[in-house]
């Protein structure tokens, strides 16, 4: 069992389920920095809880499965849209839209909001945390030898502040089945969190077709 | 500057603040989750999106800051409403409600839903990495070691499944202005994920008062 989901969509339904979900997803997130932010007041708050009920209950009358899962499509197109740092769907995640460069860097640019930080006006240490390793997941992947973390190690050089950030991880070398993968996440000023990982090939997803991820 | 705020908020105030706010980021949690596994037909998502943009322009009339910060009051009862993990007031934070222990232990029981999703039905490393970093945090804090995170480091032993998990942490040693902190992530089967932490106390909070924080 690999809890992967190949499917049936095409490549319009795959679209179509972006446009009719992506924008709930989208206000969820504006909505989750006004939580933390607004003072109106109690009877304004209240009004606004009883609303949000009646859209939970509009959206929670046909339900998928327990959790979103990954899945991919005939054409080999993958929709980690549950996922907590990139999920289109997923109102936790900013979500980050990384790029792929040919040389194995990957790199995403990102502002995190109120409901990221940890210290005052800092982003939180373990979200640092959180996005460098999907980063270095995905460098891993885009290297050709994708995996679950190891091991994960996070150096902290200064606060990270709030707002416009820029990620980037690289695959260095490779033992075996692990992958030794590094990044950081910086702001203009410069680096702010390093980080190294080790990506391990899951035991079901090794074959004779070489450790890559197999669907069949 | 610090970025804490000491506030005249009365415990009444403060209670009044968490029983108004509170709510909000409660339902926006179920509609997270539910964001992720809807299946509705495409005119309800859109009459969704329009009744959550409602919400936020009801939410939006009256803002504070840009970020919650830390607030404490004179009584020394800190919150931090708006942190990634424990604020009460953020939609992105399961929350944790740690408990803490005279033997120095803190602990929190929760549970993680499909919105803190990695590889399919488990929970995220990131995610992991995020709540071990707080616990951490909070035991160097428990044990009057408190600190910003220097360098963390997690090793991930299993998968750990979406649901009900417990997370501990425990201050080993200091040296300096150094705290060693150790702590983990279990499901009902035993430990998942294991974290170490070296946490440090920042320049402006080092003082006559031997490493206390101070907020005067």
């Amino acid at each position: 069992m690999t809890g992967y989901i190949l499917d049936e969509a095409t490549t319009q339904d795959i679209e179509r389920e972006q446009a009719t979900y992506g924008p709930i997803a989208e206000v969820l997130r504006e909505l989750a920095e006004v939580s933390i932010r607004t003072e109106v007041a109690p009877e304004v708050a209240a009004e606004a809880v009883a609303r949000l009920r009646e859209v939970h209950t509009m959206l929670s009358a046909e339900l998928g499965g327990a959790s979103y899962g990954t899945r991919f499509n005939k054409e080999g197109f993958g929709r980690p849209w549950g996922n907590a740092v990139v999920g289109v769907r997923n109102p936790v995640a900013p979500p980050l839209d990384i790029q792929r460069e040919d040389d194995g860097r990957i790199w995403a640019d990102f502002v995190l909001g109120p409901q990221y930080e940890g210290p005052p006006t800092l982003v939180h240490g373990g979200v640092s945390a959180l996005l460098l390793d999907q980063l270095l997941g995905e460098a891993a992947a885009h290297a050709g030898s994708p995996g679950m973390t190891g091991t994960l190690t996070i150096r902290y050089r200064r606060g990270t502040p709030l707002g416009k950030l820029h990620g980037e991880a690289k695959m260095t070398h490779t033992e075996g089945v692990k992958s030794f993968v590094s990044g950081h996440i910086a702001d203009a000023e410069g680096v702010c969190v390093e980080a190294e990982g080790v990506f391990i090939l899951p035991r079901w997803a090794r074959g004779e077709n070489n450790g890559k991820l197999r669907f069949d």
